[in-house]
């Protein structure tokens, strides 16, 4: 399916110089928004994972369905404060400003092969954030999936030892 | 299934006197989250609803899996400054603290049938927020469902014009 005909550009937003992909008329439509879970699960059922990792907001929009899919749990990236109990944490650098990401330090096991999930891989800096606490809570990264890919920001040069799936790239 | 046993409590998080529900156990186990999903899907199916709306960020956990239970799409509400486009907005008060929630202004039709998703039915301020938001968008509100319902804080009343379910009361 041609997953461009259901996004929007939005240009300066949510900052100048900054080209916003729009993901709200392909979720709104049931059929294009599983016909999306489902090539994100042909792409990767291969890496046999156990747990997908995904961050807040956005990335809760894809992880979880794609969770159920595979028949596996989610495990909840968050920003400062959301999260309750010990956590681990990671800093990251985004297409625009900074972040602190948090995840549970009791979330993964040691046999845990984690596929991280997100909507958007643009310059890289949130899924090298993720990929960092899932290393450091002991557990293993199988690959990365992503709706979009915005291929002049060049973030898949920084997963170039993980397996990486984008469903179009622009 | 007894979703209970999924659920850990943190007293005082994110404040002191707030006792919170930690779902983060019950979405990392995917036999659960689909049984909840399913329930959700079993409560609410008679409503036949059109489009499934929901608030970042526990919200989208819940909701696009529901969306794809149903096979309709998720409209997501965002808090100030994350959808790009014309929006609609409401100010809502939260158990702990105040939001301006956004919806995209032509995210749903005259025609649609809501059927609000949320994690926790608190003191009911951001589903009267996002009710808010759906009626003047000009759609209808068939129901709500929530995973969880802090039956003490008495958000149900706020709801009763319309069909409210949860999953477990507490």
């Amino acid at each position: 399916m041609d997953f461009t005909r259901y996004l929007r550009t939005f240009p300066n937003f949510p900052k100048k110089g900054i080209l916003f992909y729009d993901i709200s008329p392909l979720i709104g439509n049931g059929e294009v928004f599983q016909a999306a879970i489902d090539e994100m699960y042909t792409l990767t059922r291969h890496l046999s994972p156990t747990k997908i990792v995904a961050a807040e907001a956005r990335g809760f929009l894809f992880g979880p369905p794609l969770a159920l899919r595979f028949s596996i749990g989610v495990v909840p990236i968050r920003k400062s404060g959301k999260l309750p109990g010990v956590t681990i944490s990671a800093s990251c650098s985004l297409e625009y400003g900074q972040d602190i990401l948090h995840m549970q330090a009791d979330a993964l096991s040691q046999n845990d092969r984690v596929l991280i999930v997100d909507d958007v891989l643009a310059t890289g800096g949130t899924v090298t954030a993720m990929k960092d606490l899932v290393l450091r809570a002991g557990a293993s990264i199988v690959g990365c999936v992503m709706l979009i890919e915005l291929s002049a920001l060049r973030g898949r040069e920084k997963l170039c030892d993980i397996p990486t799936y984008t469903l179009l790239q622009v």
